[in-house]
């Protein structure tokens, strides 16, 4: 039976390691295609088109929402950020788990468009090393911590609509963990709808025969 | 952290295997509790008060029920059928995750008790093992294969109010799928209140030492 894709939605506190913990679980599994952002802020030195991100104009950004093409975007500091949604649902298609990093808002607004869509929570593996990465190590200003701070408040008040808190502690253990709960994720009933309409055809005509 | 258990209930099709999983289970892995359920039915031959079921008289079953002394519970054929609460949360404080084995319309009353149990369905590996097992080899008699089929298309109807779908097809590796679902159940954010609520307090707390 050829399964589509999740859409695995992955958030978390800052300095809980999310964008190493992805890297690690598209390294070690196969299965897994990272969603690559679009954004009309320039590349920085070093950052390559389609790696870090799809660099296109303002003008071609617009077009591209008018067109509906995002799964979702935000505007920050005078630039768009957005997931296309021709790639994630391509990858879905061929039965890729698709792997986002983003933030609460736009977690929840993915959820509203694929219910089916898995939401994972990340945090550091205890509050004393929580408040560690967010209070800095004396060398952060206030300011920047004041922001981390709040950031994180914000987060912390809609992990109940994750589907997993993922504690990262160790790194490959963290990684393996996070790969059985995506992997799990489709043994439920909503990512399995095909057999299900199956098992329920193959009875009524069983309950037809019989009768 | 100390976890809490988790209440599991496993319904699924005649002849999908769930007893001899949920035995299994119980002996390949720790940290399991097997409810037994009360009945007023008399014991048979060969059965153990407290081992297949607690038997009791009519009366102190509905004592019982008069006390709410029970999850849920329902009548067959003039007989109560009931599953003892003071065991499951005796068994689900001490962190132990209890396993019911209990038919649709009992799980769904659970869930609405408890909208933490964790629901697993279990099915044959196939649609032609299935119509295999519930029409028989030609040796059971057309009532019980009309019963059997009533009955599975009742259990059909409810699939997608459980959380997984578990298709038995190896019963090792079936009762290991199992068990990984229901750990990483311990995962999700409903059962993890305690650590969430220390969180949030401590970001408060970091927020009000920055004021």
């Amino acid at each position: 039976m050829k399964h589509r894709g999740i859409l695995v939605v992955v958030s978390g506190f800052s300095g809980a390691g999310k964008g190493t913990l992805m890297e690690r679980l598209v390294k070690s599994y196969e299965n897994y295609a990272l969603s690559v952002s679009m954004t009309t802020r320039p590349p920085r030195p070093g950052e390559q088109d389609g790696r870090e991100y799809f660099f296109v104009s303002k003008e071609t950004f617009e077009r591209r929402i008018a067109e509906e093409a995002f799964v979702e975007y935000a505007q920050y500091c005078g630039n768009y950020y957005g997931t296309p949604k021709e790639y994630v649902e391509r990858q879905l298609a061929c039965g890729k788990d698709v792997i986002l990093e983003i933030e609460i808002q736009g977690a929840l607004r993915i959820k509203e468009k694929f219910p089916d869509a898995l939401l994972l929570f990340v945090t550091p593996p205890s509050i004393r090393e929580l408040q560690r990465r967010l209070t800095g190590r004396g060398t952060d200003s206030q300011a920047v911590i004041h922001d981390r701070l709040l950031r994180a408040g914000e987060e912390a008040e809609g992990i109940e609509n994750y589907d997993y808190l993922v504690i990262n502690d160790d790194l490959d253990e963290c990684a393996a963990k996070m790969h059985r709960l995506i992997q799990d994720a489709h043994s439920a009933p909503c990512r399995n709808e095909e057999f299900i309409e199956e098992i329920r055809a193959q009875l009524d005509e069983l309950k037809k025969g019989e009768e």
